[in-house]
């Protein structure tokens, strides 16, 4: 099947934080393709892959993951006509302030920041549901479970 | 015509940083609605207008703005079935830490941010662009601008 | 008994925050109910949970407990008539400053911040002994401890 | 009038900050007195001044305006019954992290923290009107304004 | 022996920290005591052991040892006429900036921060020092050994 | 004359900055070009600048100018044979800690980061002086000034 | 007459944070003298000012004023006899945290760190009172003044 | 073997640190030595090791590993013809803010910072080669290595 998300990480070290954006895509029945490249060491390489995907049948957004200074989300958006998520794992070096690197873009660059891997899956989700009314009652059904959930919390803490 | 987009501000003071992102719809030819609601002070009312636009017809865009502590992203997002962009005007107080009430968002929250408000808007287009050739077009043709000044600024630069 | 604390949390993995006001709450004999709502994904349940109590017979303060992005606070304080003290749990990411999300409140709200769960009961305690003489004595109790036990370590380490 | 609010500046220089306190509390129409005292280099005078208030008539709330590095609040809080709330002025050296100073109180210590001079007048006047029903009646009042200034905020802009 | 040095903790649980300054003053062979009591919650206790040695015989250097937000300092330096020096413990919480309810001190206020238990009781030394020669001697006898430990270590290194 | 020194800005904004640099370039009789591309808007036409230079005759260092999120020093970096030194101008921006994106480099990139332009200047010519005594000659020169200076203004002072 | 205090700058740019210091060093009558050295660029010389110094007949304290990255105070402190107080001035550059240059100290060193250049002047001063009776008298005389001035302060607050 | 690279450490503790640099410049070939001194507490036999390699007979490089207030760097940069690269090893104290003691340099210093030990010794290998064919060849194939990996991984991902 087509992804409908392309997950690409900046290096293998990233995977688990990938395969976390993964389990809530396949939660929601969406199609997936992972790849690892660096903006930085592989920068044609990364360019060869982009276009390996700009002529795709369908929607597809891209999502991000590359840590310390993240160079990867903003030339993937440059160079691409997808959205693209950035979706960095978290350092606790310096604060966390690494964060700024994806945060802190020149101008005309459309890439927008979530911190949790399980919202960059669901935001994709709610894009691709736009076009997607199955995928639309699919993400509906997802976010009602919290609402049951945070229900019978409610329930357990007033007996504890 | 519908709106494409749906900018939810605070409050009346973030109506300069909306404009900042109406300019780059405008210039994509988006349609937009510039909506004021607040998430703390008028809760009730923010649901209802968002019942408004849940039967909208085509696709929609949430765009937020609010300052300080961000609350209106989140409960937007969570009440809604469209992806909802956060914008957050940038405030130096604390560093400009505010930033962090937009992005530490509890589990099942796919709000993202994006700092600069052409950024915002170019997301958006992006996302409508998936199902919308037309625009698609335009955004290419927003984002070729770039390289000619670029290429001019080097040219210059190279003579100075 | 009617409570004179209404403890709300944001997940109920803010349960053992929640507990740590209750220990004081208890050695102040102020009696004490505990809630889980999100204000985010359960906006709506939210307020029909404040509109429970606002025709509580006595006095009410409520504690909240929310992690990362606080909008409990602002919310609840928001939509109620009664005291609001946040009191949100530290997290080490990004040098705690979830913390500003408490305190960067936009106009008309009026929930503070206090970051210890000992001193946010205490709080609570000494605003309902304002109008309940033997709540301030029990207070008064409590704090003489503390001198106590400083004159008791100040022994303990002049003979170390 | 006894004061039902007593504002306790750290020096002079304090003065604007309490002044925006003031101009809340005046249209809430509560009564309110100004002292200026320092912790630091006037301790046992600071200790003297709460024992005047100490056996004052009704309920009565301390509000504390102290900068830099703020020891007011926490040494009149335990010092006194009565609630005691810091708002200390934003300075922005250090990125304003002279902040701390307020919130990181050892055991025992309830001041809370909160930043606007609006809203440590309203928090005041919401702990006053626990047993006082026509201040609760102005705080409905006052409060019911942001409403429609909301409503007449988005009407506005729907129409820029 | 009349104390030279003395040691004032804001809770027991600053004892370990304490010793650590213990450690060097005995080093050195300087008479310390060790004191606790806190500026908030022990307020007149504070003045008044603060009054027991304001009349000692010779010279004497205050440290003070209190986390969090440090009031213990400036209220000693405030009133006494010794130097008075804080060496508050560090707290990895909100990236150690408790450090600035040390160093935002206002007007007036003498007493300086340092880190390093060892520089603290070191300083204190070197203010002894000044009308103390057998004391100069010993402090210098002590630096000495940074010498030798650093021209043994680049041997060491050279080899590795 | 071959450039010794080619500078590259990440956008046209950068030229102040650019030219503080070229100030001590020219102090310094070291030949230099000023180049525009940005790693995020123009990756490709980046590469074929890069190109353009790799068989250039005699030594050459890259100074690099990006603001913000800086990926234009790690990408030169990773693409050329040359050593590459970031001097990103500063933004107050977020505690400037937009230094950050220059300085948490990925596993294999040696562009390493300094703050003032006539640093930059200084270490590319110490760095061209290795094999160049001509220019050694000069650097010590211009470095004999600061002494100078120094010696100027403690006479002065002292004297105040 | 014989310097009791010897200021340190390390460039002439910060001669009006000196002079702040020297403002209340001649309040008190201590006699000083002023000095720029920098322990980077003129690090040889700086060790010849300090031989200068070391068989000073009474006691001396230096007080040391260098921003950015502070290596003045340590470098001080360590070769010579005399306490050594840094009084680094404050920059807004990356939320003031030069700072820690000042505070993060290797073993052996014993220079403390104090923001305002009153407060440096009034350490050095009770220091230099340890052995001074009329010093003594002349600090207790300058603290007066704060209580008088809190006093009427307070008076005149509560008639505004 | 003359030496290429000198490796100077503020103190044994950072011998770890140094090894890392160690390890790259024997992947590369880059003969080295090791050394051990303080710029603080041994500030003249400092500057009599620098004199030690001032006559060296071919280019050399100095890496420095110093932690906290980093003064290391900037004296050995002023104090030598040679460049000099900065490679403090981080501390998680204050959100690793000492950082900024390698980067706040005053004028006339050019020793740039660069965090990752392998990243100081590719950086130190760049510069060597700009003089050295055989040397740029083996950086060359050092760096190819990361290519392959990351094709290696890339494979690796896609069927995960």
């Amino acid at each position: 099947m087509a992804p409908q998300v392309v997950i690409i990480m900046g290096s293998k070290g990233d995977l688990s934080h990938a395969q976390s954006v993964v389990k809530t895509l396949k939660a929601l029945e969406i199609s997936y393709e992972m790849r690892v490249c660096s903006a930085h060491k592989a920068t044609s390489r990364l360019l060869e892959i982009l276009k390996e995907y700009e002529q795709h049948a369908g929607p597809l957004v891209y999502i991000t993951i590359a840590g310390r200074s993240n160079a990867l989300s903003a030339v993937i958006d440059a160079n691409t006509r997808y959205p693209t998520i950035a979706c960095p794992p978290y350092s606790d070096r310096f604060g966390g302030m690494d964060l700024l690197s994806s945060l802190r873009l020149p101008s005309g660059i459309a890439s927008p920041t979530i911190l949790e891997p399980e919202g960059a899956a669901l935001l994709a989700a709610k894009v691709l549901a736009l076009s997607d009314n199955n995928l639309r009652q699919r993400v509906e059904t997802y976010k009602q479970r919290f609402l049951s959930e945070l229900a019978a919390a409610d329930q357990e803490v007033q007996q504890a």
